[in-house]
């Protein structure tokens, strides 16, 4: 192999002491999980998912999940939602989600447009379903005009920072299970909602009656990395399925060893529980330095790792020029800070000093 | 952040030291590609790909390429296949390719299920179309009957490890685009072609007439990772398309300077060459080690990095069993041998004694 | 020939005296356009288009909407709605409509199965959309993200039985296209509206800004037979897509005569508009007989062929015991009344007492 | 309802004593079938399917097929075969079929674009599989990276004029079952192949294996109307699927009882045979009066309603003038002569001498 004593492409290009935020999967790698692709490389392994990461990761999903369960690695977090839902939709079949649901805001129709799914929308609160929200689009079976309401989808912990209690995505499994319909969870941020709710990720998905998962990574730490997650053993026909509609949706990767041992580094161990605590406790921090603030509200209760708050444009604008973050509302001036595995104490209090300079 | 000193998932669970000759996707990352994820990894950038690793990357593929060129990263071959030719085609529009094409063989139909295309293919003798070939499928515009051929699809280096040259891809070109055709390239291998014909990128490319380009990353080295490149700068509406059809296909990928750095340290520097050299070479020195063996008949050109041969059933089926590989038609009993930037002489000779000792 | 003298296949099955206020598509076919149907018949045409009668459609309808138009016959009306939008949306493109309209509560999502399409809905009174309300969805162009925006789809007359006024549709046309983005018009009764406004039909189309006409035909008096109309002659480019598009979602007739000797019934005279006065005229006899009525609520305006109202659940399902309709929302009881171009004003008064009987 | 004594639209715009060999979608509807139209006018009848018409043709078709059978009543051919097919097929799902198919060759990749389908084409001589024959495309169950082989479709006559025997079906079906697939049969020409056959239509449908079949009015005498019929009464998810799936890919008609009727004209009597035995009878005319003339030579057997044949193209040409008809394969001047449910003995004298003439 050549010398590589000098190779330029080595090269940092940007300023790996910047952070801000705008966004979890503005972070990097976290040290672990880059150090695991180094020690799954090597060696010839063999591609498209027969490798030794892949066959190990079925077993901690075992471990989180319990028995029975199969996990499929693919490349994103919309790879992920539309694979879960296809898996277990007819070609006919609707998707009852919340309006600022992820499926339906961020992912430009890949639901529709890929899997020729309808969403069915409702207003919430908080990004929240309940029963009786789903109600309003879960009705119309039999009806071959009507898209058909066979899956509820909900996003754990949801677009908007707040956690689904055990208690509500229960009722909503038994409301969805009583209808002939399945439940669906888009956990780009499971951990975060794990570590919210201080339970193990069984407790509020399988045990709680989600039937599949669309489990996070990216946003925890990988570089990519997501992974349909069948919860529901009896769903022998999605997992069957599972295997064609993801080479058929082009989130097949070859090398999946590293994806799988991406999700390893993860899951094998707690770090995706310690990173997911750490991000919502910076998240916390920061909520707690601007609750009193004059000139800031905080607009939803913060149970993840992000803080959605209204305050003066102009001085959103001037912080956002020290540090990057989204508005989230052009209309109310609502703007979202979001914490990552990689936030530091010193970040938030960096940022809450900006924020006070700012407000003069 | 928490103490990484004794942490299992950093484990290696396979033999780093076990290579065969299966598939260039066996492999893992090359150490250049791996240090260069290092280097991209800390602090913050802006995910989807305004970071500065994407942003080099335009000037890095333009170095390459020519001025104008618009690189598109994206997570794996059939994504970069079916973009291209998304990009450049109405929805009714249709492909002219190999039956052999990987786009037809091994892609579960993405191309026509994702993307509403359909191929229209014809036999060929090693996998290369040629003007008259083209012809038995490009015709019947205006006929609203039938989909309209407005895209040829080759494959460089061929699935069948057969290169065209650069007067056949012109060739090629000219043909199609004298009937208002554009010519995509499936380049998944498009480094091993350059070695072969040991001209730069460019020439058998862009100044070939190629308008849409497949750049395959992740067989040369990479972890994963493709790109679309328009290299007809005239096709400004394919540039301003494919962000779009990129997020909505579900190839859009968050922490996007993770894919660019890879292409980087492929790209900004000839670590892309030095690897499909030496792949291609190894190839050369297995065929040269059987082209004389009694009861091995190699059957394609070595013009890349695979082998072809045919070879008694019992006897590859017992050399399987020490060294890894393909059948490549079990009605013909012919098999493939695959070698990649980390295939060793060492292994080359192992596999070429073993070979012998299985044919006795 | 044989010898029909006795063809048991002629029966009539049905009671072809009742009537009921179910849907204007429970009627049958107009005898003016059952007679056309005999007059095309005979002899070779030239099928999928090419034939005299399909030409002379062409002169219709520039007559009743300005030179320049094509019109596209289809089979049916979610065939004319879904192409309409194809053919002037790109693969990545979004629809504004009410949540009320056809295309999304009753085509079960052809739109987005077949069409890749996203509905971007809004809650309106009345079922119809303004400026202000298709802000509220019209935004994010440039974010790949998001499914782009490009076109705001109206119903005319509305499902819920109201006409925009001409100012009204020059207002959303003149805002959307301020957007970039195109008018398409739902005319599935667009008879009814033309009736009811009493102005041409190009009065309330092409000239208000409409760029794309789904124009319907079954509701009015055909077996069946609608038309994608482009107004807008700039659309070169959906013109050029349609015939291709027409085909490859299945709405291309072999012999179209017979869909376009039904429009030619329709249109080349004014049997459209003659059928459409005297449903409306029906709807507004039934409404003048209901309104005074104690238990009744009539609860939308009524402008076209339809009368919402709201009674004692009951009531009306001894009522719907004698007449045939449907209801139209369960939870709040309203009920629909639909006329049709056969609904006789003894149907009518037959209705009035029946429900006069009902109601005690 | 308005005087309509003088109505301009009951002209006859063209010739109704011209008639060509172009296809048998030129001609008209045979006047049984227009009886059957007005037959079935009149008053109110439910729409979208469930009327007495439709009801009675559920008696019908289980007359002609046997019990248990479902048939759901389309717009076109194009319709029925994708909708034929994704009643059965999976997501992943691949059919395999003749070049010739009219499904590969003339639909504008509707089942591609509309289905998600791949088609696995064959070569075959006269347009007809064999088991063999499918053996080349019927491989690689289990691999995720193939869509997978799971249907036959054959087209029954052939659109090369040809027929397949009873136990050629049989064979086909006994093989596709044994494999795991379904036999799909696009009957467009089903009666012109009963009337070849000189067998009742479940002889060489249902009881020879056939799954599901595409029932082809319009070629027949119908204005349009064809019908998805699932024959294997196991299929009952088919039967539950199809009316989801009609309605989504745009093919349920509203006022249904007119379609129903129309087939009733058909099947509910012997119209259906007679019609087609005398196209066919018509086409054997037309052979016998061309097999001996020099100049002339036929290039396929000669079963059902199509005659090919080879002749100098300028001959063809000014024949061509005389009276319509396609060239099938311009490179060999291959034409072909269609014959209709009108076609005349004495328009196949005409043309015969019309034929002897151009040819000198």
């Amino acid at each position: 192999m050549r010398n590589t004593a000098d190779v330029s492409t080595l090269e940092t290009l940007h300023d790996p002491d910047r952070r801000g935020f705008a966004s979890d999967n503005y972070a990097g790698i976290h040290p672990e999980v880059l150090a695991a692709l180094a020690a799954a490389n090597g060696g010839h392994q063999i591609s498209y998912g027969e490798d030794d990461y892949t066959a190990r990761l079925q077993a901690v999903f075992a471990h989180h999940f319990g028995e029975g369960v199969a996990a499929f690695p693919v490349f994103n977090g919309t790879g992920a939602n539309v694979l879960s839902l296809l898996s277990v939709l007819p070609r006919w079949g609707a998707v009852v989600c919340a309006e600022t649901a992820h499926i339906n805001t961020d992912e430009n129709a890949a639901p529709e447009r890929v899997g020729g799914l309808k969403l069915l929308t409702v207003p919430t609160p908080e990004g929240k379903l309940t029963p009786e929200l789903v109600d309003r689009q879960a009705w119309g079976w039999g009806d071959e005009h009507r898209a058909q309401p066979l899956a509820v989808s909900i996003t754990q912990s949801t677009e908007l920072g707040t956690v689904y209690s055990v208690d509500e995505v229960r009722a909503l499994a038994d409301h969805a299970h009583e209808r002939g319909m399945v439940l669906h969870m888009d956990g780009a941020r499971l951990a975060n909602a794990a570590a919210s709710l201080d339970v193990p990720l069984r407790t509020f998905t399988r045990d709680a009656g989600v039937d599949v998962l669309s489990f996070g990574g990216t946003k925890n730490g990988l570089m990519f990395g997501e992974a349909v997650v069948v919860l529901n053993p009896t769903l022998d026909q999605a997992q069957a399925a599972l295997p064609y509609l993801r080479k058929m949706t082009m989130q097949l990767a070859s090398k999946m060893r590293f994806v799988s041992a991406q999700l390893l580094a993860l899951m094998d161990g707690d770090l995706w529980l310690e990173s997911a605590r750490h991000a919502n406790a910076m998240a916390a921090r920061l909520a707690a330095g601007v609750v009193d603030l004059p000139g800031v509200r905080v607009t939803r209760p913060v149970q993840a790792n992000a803080v959605f708050a209204v305050l003066d444009r102009a001085v959103a604008d001037r912080l956002r020029a020290r540090f990057r973050f989204y508005d989230w509302n052009q209309a109310t001036g609502e703007v979202r800070w979001m914490c990552a595995f990689d936030t530091t104490a010193a970040d938030v209090d960096a940022f809450l000093q900006a924020l006070r300079e700012e407000l003069g």
